[in-house]
C-alpha cells in the first residue's frame, strides 16, 4: 500500500466526573486525511486545507507525532501527509488530537502495522504536547482505540477500551469565541480538596460501573464534576442556562468538551438527543452567539477508511 | 419470627484507589449476634461478649443503628441485642460496622423487612458515627449487600454492589497494636493534589472495568494509592516490607485496611493467598509484634443467618 485515504474524527475529552482521564469518539465530525509513502526520507507536510497551520514538521501536530513514530521505526523512505481540517482548532473537541492520531494511523497502516493502536497513543501524545504544552491522552486515545476510553495512567501509558451502550448519543454545541487551551488550564487550581476528591472518584467508578451495566440512570447521576467544571465554566458563556436546557430536555449529562467553549450533552437515544439539541440551540441563539451543533453516536470504531 | 441468630461479618474499606468509597466483605471473620422482640418498647443491649463495650443505647454503636431505625418505622414493642464480639475494636476490619449492621439487619428481618438492604445502610451509618466521628458508609455497605461496593455518594446515599470475580482472595494481617480511628483521621491532608487525584480517579475507574472483565492484571496495576496511604503507612510498623513481602510472594494487591493498624492484601486463588499470609507471617513475625492472620474470600452474601 502505497496511500492511504480515512476520516479521523473529533473526540471529547474531561467527560464530567473523568477529568484528564476520560474521553469518547465522535462520529460525523472529524477531518479527512492522506498519507502517502515517498521516496524522500522524512515526514513532509504538503497539504493543509480549511485551516491556517503550519506546515513545519516540528510545529505541526500530526508532524511531531509522526516523527516520533518513525524514532521507533526508522525507514530509508519517507511520507507526506495531506490534512483536510474540518475540525477548528481550539474548538475543544480534539482538532490536534484528529491531526496526531490520523498522521500516525496512517504511518502505521503504511508500514504494515508495526505498531498496535495502544502503542499509536504515546506517539500521538508527543504530538498533541505541541498543541497543549501537555502530552495528553485522552482525546488520542479515544480516537484512536474508538468509543470510551480511560487512561489510568499516562507514564507508562495505560488506556482501557470502555464499553459503549448502543443508545449512548451526543449532542456537541461549540459556540464560536475564542478560548485557549492554555488559559483553561490556568484557570485549574493546583489542588484540591479531599473531600471533592473523594466525591469524584466515587461518581467516576460508578460512572464506569454504569457503562457495564447500561444503567443510563445511573450514568446521568454520575455525570458530574465538582472540581473542573465550576471554574471553567465561567469561560463559557451561559453556561448554566445551557446546561439546565439540556436537563430539562432529557439529557443524562452535561459538561465541557476538552477545555471547552464546546459543550457536550449525552442523551439515552437519537429522538432525544435531537430535543436536546434543540433546546441548546434555542438557547444559545437567544444570546446572539453564533455557533455549530452536531449530533452524533459513540463512534467505536474511531478512525475510518474512506474507500476510493 | 421472634428472634433471629446470625453472623455479622468483618470487612475492609478504603480499598487502596478508593478511599471512602470501595470496600469488601470478609467471611471467615465476623461477631455473632441475636436480636430478640421484647415486648417492652425501645432498645437494649442485653448482652456483650469478648469486648468491653458501653450497654448504654446512645452510646453503642448496634444502639444507635437500631434507634435510628425504629425512628423511621415506630412500634410498640422493642428489641434486645446480644452481640458476641469476635473482630476486636480498633483493629480496622469494621468492628463497629459489623456492629451497626448487624443490629439493622436483625431488627428488619424480624419487622417483616420493611427496609431494603440499601436502606439499612443509612441507618447504620448512623451507628458507625458515633465510632469515627463521621458517618461512613464503606463498611456497613459491604456488610448490609455483600460482595464489593461502592459508595457513590453519601448525600443523598448511593452504594452500588460491583461484581466479585470468583477467585480474588483476600489476607488480613493485623498487628496487635493500638491506633484510633480518630488519629488517623486527623493525618489527613485537606487538599490534595490534582495530579494525584487523577492519577487516584484514573486507578479507581480502572480498578471497577477489571473487575467486570476478571482482569486480575489490570487489578493488580490499579490498586494503587498516592494519597492516604503514603501519610497512613507511617503508624504502621514495618508497612513498605509487609506490602513488598506480599507483593513478591504473589499478590495483586496491598493496603491499609479502613484506617488501620490492619492491612490486607488480595490474591488470585486461594493457593496464592496462602504463600502471602505465610510472606506476611514470617515478615512481621521478624519484628516481634504480636499479630493476628486471616484467610478469606469476598463474602458476597453478607450478614448470614446461623441455622438453630
Amino acid at each position: 500500500m502505497e496511500e492511504i485515504n480515512f476520516f479521523s474524527p473529533a473526540s471529547v475529552a474531561n467527560v464530567s466526573c473523568g477529568f484528564d482521564v476520560l474521553g469518547f469518539c465522535l462520529d460525523p465530525i472529524g477531518d479527512e486525511m492522506v498519507v502517502r509513502r515517498t521516496v524522500a526520507p522524512g515526514v513532509k507536510i504538503s497539504k493543509i486545507e480549511g485551516q491556517d497551520l503550519p506546515f513545519d514538521v516540528k510545529k505541526n501536530v500530526a508532524g511531531v507525532a509522526a516523527e516520533a513514530l518513525l524514532k521507533e521505526f526508522p525507514v530509508d523512505f519517507g511520507f507526506e501527509i495531506e490534512i483536510y481540517k474540518k475540525i477548528k482548532a481550539g474548538s475543544g473537541i480534539g482538532s490536534s488530537a484528529a491531526s496526531a492520531a490520523g498522521s500516525v494511523y496512517g504511518i502505521n497502516e503504511l508500514l504494515g502495522r508495526p505498531f498496535t493502536a495502544h502503542e499509536l497513543v504515546s506517539f500521538a501524545m508527543e504530538g498533541e504536547s505541541v498543541a497543549c504544552g501537555a502530552a495528553h491522552a485522552d482525546n488520542v486515545a479515544p480516537v484512536l482505540l474508538g468509543g470510551i476510553t480511560l487512561v489510568r495512567s499516562t507514564a507508562p501509558l495505560e488506556v482501557i477500551k470502555l464499553p459503549s451502550p448502543s443508545e449512548l448519543t451526543a449532542v456537541i454545541l461549540h459556540p464560536k469565541i475564542e478560548l485557549k487551551t492554555l488559559h483553561a488550564r490556568e484557570i485549574l487550581k493546583k489542588n484540591v480538596s479531599m473531600e471533592k476528591a473523594v466525591q469524584q472518584w466515587g461518581n467516576l467508578g460508578a460512572f464506569v460501573s454504569a457503562l457495564y451495566q447500561e444503567d443510563y440512570e445511573l450514568m446521568s447521576r454520575s455525570l458530574k464534576d465538582g472540581i473542573v467544571e465550576p471554574m471553567r465554566s465561567l469561560l463559557i458563556p451561559n453556561f448554566e442556562n445551557l446546561k439546565k436546557a439540556s436537563k430539562d430536555a432529557g439529557a443524562i449529562g452535561f459538561g465541557i468538551s476538552g477545555s471547552g467553549p464546546s459543550v457536550f450533552a449525552l442523551t439515552q437515544g437519537l429522538k432525544t438527543a435531537k430535543e436536546v439539541a434543540e433546546a441548546l440551540k434555542k438557547n444559545i441563539s437567544s444570546i446572539g452567539i453564533d455557533f455549530e451543533l452536531h449530533i452524533s453516536n459513540i463512534n467505536n470504531q474511531g478512525i475510518k477508511v474512506i474507500a476510493d
